[in-house]
């Protein structure tokens, strides 16, 4: 493998596809895609769909993601799962090149990345770890903050202000963060909306933004803080996994 | 007009169009393109590029930008622009309908917006003042934060960690914002990244992401602080005119 690109790909509309996107699958030697297991948040059906359609003749090879172990401590068990993910797609690749048949060199190989691979994701820190180093390169996709203000028709910032973005951990830990009126949070499995003094506080939620499933609720927090954990339960529940995003603004 | 649909075009690059916004440009009745001036910096030829290759039969209205004037103070300058835009947007549309030989409804009238329309962009905010309002629905597209990440090929944030995003002018007035490490400033005429204590501190810089011009650096601040202002300048002078926008990180 001489190049590695990572291909955004919107978050789970088939049509956030860019032109980019799709010439660089056309252009890749082989497409990596990851199964984590038997439920359907590994999204594996999404990824082979977009191929089938945009890049058929373009051979993909499944990898099995490794667990995750963090019991001997966090950083040092996301680190070796790191490795662990760099070192099957190492494999996958050499399954590939070594088997009957296949009779392409595969010099570019590239990998579909949920959303945009910049936003709070780990995809290019895993590829940091490969040896000898490919030269990896980026294309761009919109992210699941933008299918969330799409779908609500929102600027995410104020004329001429700043916002943060974070993660509901943050946001727990260390409260609203100073200097900002509005945030939107990601990676919150907790709803930490909660956590906020709701007075004059607005919220936009969506779930499974630009998918077929796709909620959207706001208003105002003092009374969004209190439907959005059970309906965020029910979805959940009858979907089998959520993947959840909101903006939030203050009166400035 | 009964639905306005903005709909976000990346940032120069014609391949960061998504399939949704072709399908989007192909489904309006007519697309209004706005026209700033003599300069190229309206980038008014990729516009219509983009349409004369996606969606050729839609019929296009060219509006003139009307000029802003806060001679009479910021916020009420920008409020009377915005309403002129809004008016600039029905009178060209008006044109088009009562023109001899358009036969079609115009029901549904398409913008093209630079990047995403959620960010920095003040399209949403002219379609509000449109009276009867029309339904608006938002396309994202790319967005120059991560078509800078991509050409550098970094992630935005730190691992789990939050990031601003924010303009020149917030930086120079307020410094580095509290509890942040990473920030992205837009809207920076002025190299603000001069007034930040440099130790310790990364900059990845671009300008004309995704453009043929595209020049990106990267290093440590203490170096680029003196490198970047007078290569924005001659770059500048080159073109006649320019966008750039930059990640700052520190050492946390
Ligand atoms: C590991 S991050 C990946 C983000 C992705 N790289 C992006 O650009 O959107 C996963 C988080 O992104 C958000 N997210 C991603 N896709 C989403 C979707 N379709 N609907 C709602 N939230 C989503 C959620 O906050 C989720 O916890
Ligand atoms: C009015 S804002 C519009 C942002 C746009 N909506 C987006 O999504 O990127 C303009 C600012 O965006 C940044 N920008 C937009 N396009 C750019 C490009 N091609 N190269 C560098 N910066 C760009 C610059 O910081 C510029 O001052």
């Amino acid at each position: 493998m001489e190049k590695l690109v990572l291909i955004g790909i919107g978050t789970g509309n088939p049509d956030h596809l860019t032109l980019q996107a799709i010439k660089a699958m056309r252009g890749a030697d082989l497409i990596l895609i990851p199964q984590k297991g038997p439920d359907k948040s590994d999204l594996a059906g999404l990824r082979h769909a977009m191929l089938a359609e945009h890049a058929a003749d373009v051979p993909v090879a499944v990898f099995d993601m490794p667990k995750r172990d963090v019991s001997g401590g966090y950083l040092a068990g996301v680190d070796a799962w790191h490795d662990a993910i760099a070192a099957a797609w190492v494999a996958a690749i050499a399954t590939v090149q070594d088997g009957r048949g296949f009779s392409r060199d595969i010099r570019t190989v590239a990998l579909l990345v949920w959303g945009d691979p910049s936003l709070y994701d780990s995809t290019l820190r895993i590829a940091s770890r490969l040896k000898p180093a490919p030269v990896v390169t980026v294309v761009p996709g919109v992210t699941s903050m933008q299918v969330l203000t799409a779908g609500h028709a929102i600027p995410v910032n104020e004329v001429g202000a700043p916002f943060t973005v974070t993660t509901g951990r943050q946001l727990r830990d260390h409260g609203w963060p100073a200097g900002v009126d509005t945030l939107v949070v990601m990676l919150d499995g907790e709803c930490s909306f909660g956590s906020v003094q709701p007075a004059g506080v607005h919220i936009w939620w969506g779930a499974y933004v630009g998918m077929a499933e796709q909620v959207l609720a706001e208003g105002p927090l003092a009374e969004m803080a209190t439907t959005i954990p059970p309906l965020r339960e029910r979805l959940r529940a009858e979907h089998g996994w959520i993947m959840d995003i909101y903006v939030l603004r203050r009166k400035g």
